[in-house]
């Protein structure tokens, strides 16, 4: 357990005297009163900003050292987890405190910038376009996760790897893909150079094939035929730009078993690769990990405190986490490379036990935060200070805006539709950084459901989930909508846990919840999406 | 906020060019299978514990060289916060992420060992009697606290404070004592030297002045009078040992408002004092805040992101820590004392918003993880390995044995009477400690709870508290106590929200709890309690 580094620090640290405040600097606890602040309009299409000129020149400054010296434009490398809870990581209190320790997220959060406030949507494929387009759902049309050979992709959509590739990066896709199989919306035809993972999801290729989980398929053979036949792909595919999609071999339990293993030695292979390249590269690499079902490869069997798969995994993924970080340190682009390790949404608590933990209420397919609150880790060597901390609010569509600033192209963000990313580089890179964005919208696929300004969030629907045995209403990923006549209030601060409705005592701010509501609908109206908005209060279609 | 600080470390690092690895080392973190390791007996009146004979033998080296080193037993110093949520410190997942950032006890925790499962009892004095006496609050008495002008102290008790004073500790006590009132149960009559504090508890002092919260006491001038004849020691106090307690002043709102600032002076003097010292000391500082009600000093006010006076005090009491830290670093004391930092009990949500937050279920008052696992955070310079990490199970009671441990004394734990203090040196001291403790535990008032035992717990009675709105039985500190006729089985790592009742599938451990409570039952039938026992299922007393 890297015992005998500890001993080699500490030793170090104490013989030479330095004193522990000088080791362990304080953290940074970047807070602006982002509830009263105005923002500042950038145009029809794009989300308004909080202005912070200052920070953005230090960023700038540090960016124009960066590139002098080293000649390029960053790498940018998104690691996305799956089903990972805020409460799974041991900077957010997790980790040992839950059977499953995470030393080396941990070490890479401490040596950047946590962020407790970074928001995906309630469930997969809808995080995963949104990062990608950087678009809410409610534009991209990807409402929810496609399920076995259904169709649903990106079509007429712009990702961040194509307008990144146009600029010369280089774009890798590994892992796991889920927004949609049909060709048009495949990797290698949406701007990934080179795509090696899957099309679906874990339980598409798992769920069918295990005796345990599912009994009445795998031991009744006309079943088994039955699903043998529904049209979805079951192979670990790969695909390069311009050509077709090649199947490398089919998904059984035991290839399942070896594809995160597999995935973290394609993308650090590729890491190598680019050690010598004259162009940049964006790395997105999304595991399969942890989402249900898990089947930990031998080696990580049992070796978390848990011994669940789950928690195998977890202990898995974090090791994946520290090779990619030192396939970076070994081929010396630490420093040029901005690393940003989140989850694609809350924990699912359908499947319990294989499955996480978040503190907070509702598990993923729901708006209260336990649903859409995601661990957000950004590392930069040399660029982010480390032991850095904030609460500000970052949207998980921002990676889209931020990274085609870092590639210096910032004017390639579209503006013929709405753009819900907002340019982070400032709020990131900057020593006291602040958050660029003042609201955060929640969506239930197509209900718009809440806004969170500084603390408060103000919400108009909702699912509960998460727990079970309470009512009819829980138990997972699924739920009742409710609508909240009169919306609920929730102070983030003093109720985490969202469970004391604070409306009447704070009906102060309500102008600025109501106003933020009314000028986000008012996009909708300007950028009309591919499905009609469905206002709060509407009931029709 | 410490950036240029920040600015110059990150600076320093990366112009040395030291790898970020080396900067911030991984932590251990310690997991040996409690749940299946036996126990040794230490004889009939102490709890059987885990033998660790090497790390034992590299702490006592440890503690050799030390002592050579110093010439002088360690120093003791117990910072004891009052009804802070295991959530409310940044290291635990709270901090900036509900408006209150601890950077000072963050950097206690990152640069010493950080307990993931500290124990109180569920309220106040219990806590406080457990900690310096070593018994659980069965046996000592204190079940709950005692209110204003009620009876209930020590009477009969041994402290760890009387025990160190015999052998030439040094004690001092200061803040809140809370453990009776009444002469005999006095701090300078139970062992202590000094004692400067009040003899109750917060709320005492002030509600009954606060318009804001009693405007039926406040406004009704029949009721003030009524009140002002309440029999309860209304002031602040000054105890030395063998003479009558001293009356500084008594404490309205505004004496209040500055007693946790005079606090951290008195015991910073202390400390200042103590640097010339031929003795060794144990300092024993129990804060107020952030017990209701608040009234953050004008200093404090406001400076917390959420701006509630509970968060402005967390704020307060981070920095209080750091002033007792920077004064034990200027007087060359830090490598001579182990600091313990935790808190009483778990949150108190009946007075929310004036109050804290834990991420676990129940609250201030139930056995649920929420009202009785607190942060516990051990720091010692050179001595414990900075960057520890440890779910071990940690009783507070167990401060009681480990200081007599350090002090060289272990033979003065008393044996006329069961102690439930386990020794816990070698846990703290040893780079790869691992708890001495299998069982925890777990007692509402005289009734008992639970025992956790690894990551499992299981529970025969309990208290649902902490949640608004949902039933009656909700609402903070008070409960119905439900009784679980099968007991029910929680893990602790998949469902550390209590929701998954587990004993169904958790049947081939069974035997392991229901030995742990017969054998825990058979020392209170070998010592019998001052009242009488009533063991899970009993309905009389």
């Amino acid at each position: 357990m890297n015992r005998r580094l500890i001993n080699v620090v500490t030793t170090w640290a104490f013989t030479i005297g330095i004193s522990w405040s000088l080791i362990f600097p304080p953290n940074v606890s970047a807070y602006e009163d982002a509830l009263v602040r105005e923002t500042v309009s950038l145009g029809p299409s794009r989300e308004p900003v909080l202005d912070h000129p200052k920070q953005a020149a230090e960023a700038q400054k540090k960016l124009n050292a960066l590139s002098s010296k080293k000649g390029r434009r960053p790498n940018i490398v998104v690691v996305l987890m799956d089903d990972i809870g805020w409460g799974d990581i041991g900077v957010y209190g997790g980790g040992i405190a839950v059977g499953a320790p995470t030393p080396n997220i941990d070490r890479l959060a401490r040596s950047g910038l946590r962020l407790t406030s970074t928001y995906s949507q309630p469930s997969c494929s809808p995080t995963r376009a949104t990062l990608l387009t950087g678009r809410l759902p409610r534009r991209h049309g990807l409402l929810r996760p496609p399920m076995a050979g259904e169709k649903g992709g990106l079509e007429g959509e712009i990702t961040m790897a194509e307008l990144l590739r146009e600029s010369n990066y280089v774009t890798q896709a590994v892992g796991k893909w889920h927004l949609g199989e049909n060709e048009a919306s495949q990797p290698q035809n949406v701007g990934f150079d080179d795509f090696y993972g899957f099309l679906g999801v874990a339980n598409m290729y798992t769920e069918w094939r295990d005796p345990a989980f599912q009994p009445d398929i795998v031991n009744k053979p006309e079943r088994q035929e039955w699903m043998r036949n529904v049209a979805f792909n079951r192979f670990l595919v790969h695909g390069e730009r311009g050509k077709k999609l090649k199947q490398v071999r089919e998904i059984d339990l035991e290839v399942f078993k070896q594809l995160d293993e597999e995935w973290a030695e394609y993308s650090s292979k590729f890491i190598h690769r680019m050690k010598n390249s004259d162009e940049p590269f964006f790395l997105y690499h999304a595991t399969t990990g942890a989402h249900f079902d898990n089947y930990p490869p031998d080696k990580f069997k049992g070796m978390s405190p848990a011994g669940y798969p789950y928690k195998d995994v977890v202990v898995q993924l974090d090791d994946i986490v520290g090779r990619l970080v030192k396939a970076l340190e070994e081929t010396g682009q630490l420093e040029n490379t901005l690393i940003f390790v989140t989850s694609d949404n809350g924990p699912e608590m359908e499947t319990w036990w294989d499955s996480g933990y978040t503190p907070f209420r509702g598990a993923k397919g729901s708006t209260y935060e336990g649903g859409v609150r995601v661990p957000g880790i950004a590392y930069w060597k040399g660029m982010i200070a480390p032991g850095r901390e904030s609460d500000g609010l970052f949207d998980m569509a921002d990676i889209f805006a931020t990274s085609l600033s870092l590639a210096g192209v910032p004017e390639k963000v579209p503006s013929d539709r709405f753009i819900d990313s907002i340019d982070q580089t400032s709020f990131l890179l900057s020593d006291s950084g602040e958050s660029n964005r003042k609201f955060l919208y929640y969506w239930l696929a197509d209900t718009f459901s809440a806004v969170r300004v500084g603390e408060y969030k103000f919400m108009t629907a909702g699912i509960d989930n998460g727990v079970p045995n309470d009512s009819w209403n829980a138990g997972g990923f699924t739920g009742v909508e409710q609508k909240y006549k009169y919306g609920k209030v929730f102070n983030l601060y003093l109720d985490p846990k969202e469970t004391h409705n604070f409306l009447l005592r704070k009906l102060p701010y309500i102008s600025i919840w109501q106003n933020a509501i009314f000028a986000h609908m008012e996009t909708f109206k300007r950028y009309p999406p591919k499905v009609v908005v469905r206002p709060p209060g509407a009931t029709d279609d």
